[in-house]
């Protein structure tokens, strides 16, 4: 009776959901290293999923980007949240 | 004109959200880290924030309890959003 593990999406939507705020912001992978105190090797690193960060990279990479970590993990993150962001701040 | 960097709460967020479903569903360490593949003493320093977990790891903890990782990272997440999940299972 032992369910199947669920399958791991977090860190593919973390790195997706990255990278599409990084280019609609018109950010360089660099102008996002630098305010996250991470190289910017990581971030492309980050967005392609050659690595998976830990709570706290992924965090400085979400506030480097003006969001919260849990809100670029949901799967319906879209635009639209960020555009209410903007707005909030 | 640049501004402090924000405070990092994911990890704790999360540390305290696992250790609080996992005494509401009365589960032990243990338990959860068979479900998640982890070693029962990482469960424990996970949730006295002793490590910090990659999302991989951490998604197989929150999964491991029945939620989401975005859920649990949530600053508002409550045992109301909990029973609420339980009830859509």
């Amino acid at each position: 009776m032992k369910k199947p593990p669920r399958t791991l999406t977090a860190k593919r939507t973390f790195s997706q959901n990255i990278g599409l705020v990084r280019r609609i912001k018109n950010l360089s992978q660099e102008a996002i290293g630098e305010k996250a105190d991470l190289h910017r090797t990581y971030i492309g690193q980050i967005e392609r999923g050659e690595v998976t960060p830990t709570l706290d990279a992924a965090e400085r990479v979400a506030h480097a980007l003006g969001l919260e970590l849990w809100e670029v993990l949901q799967p319906d993150f879209s635009v639209d949240a960020l555009v209410g962001q903007e707005r909030k701040q």
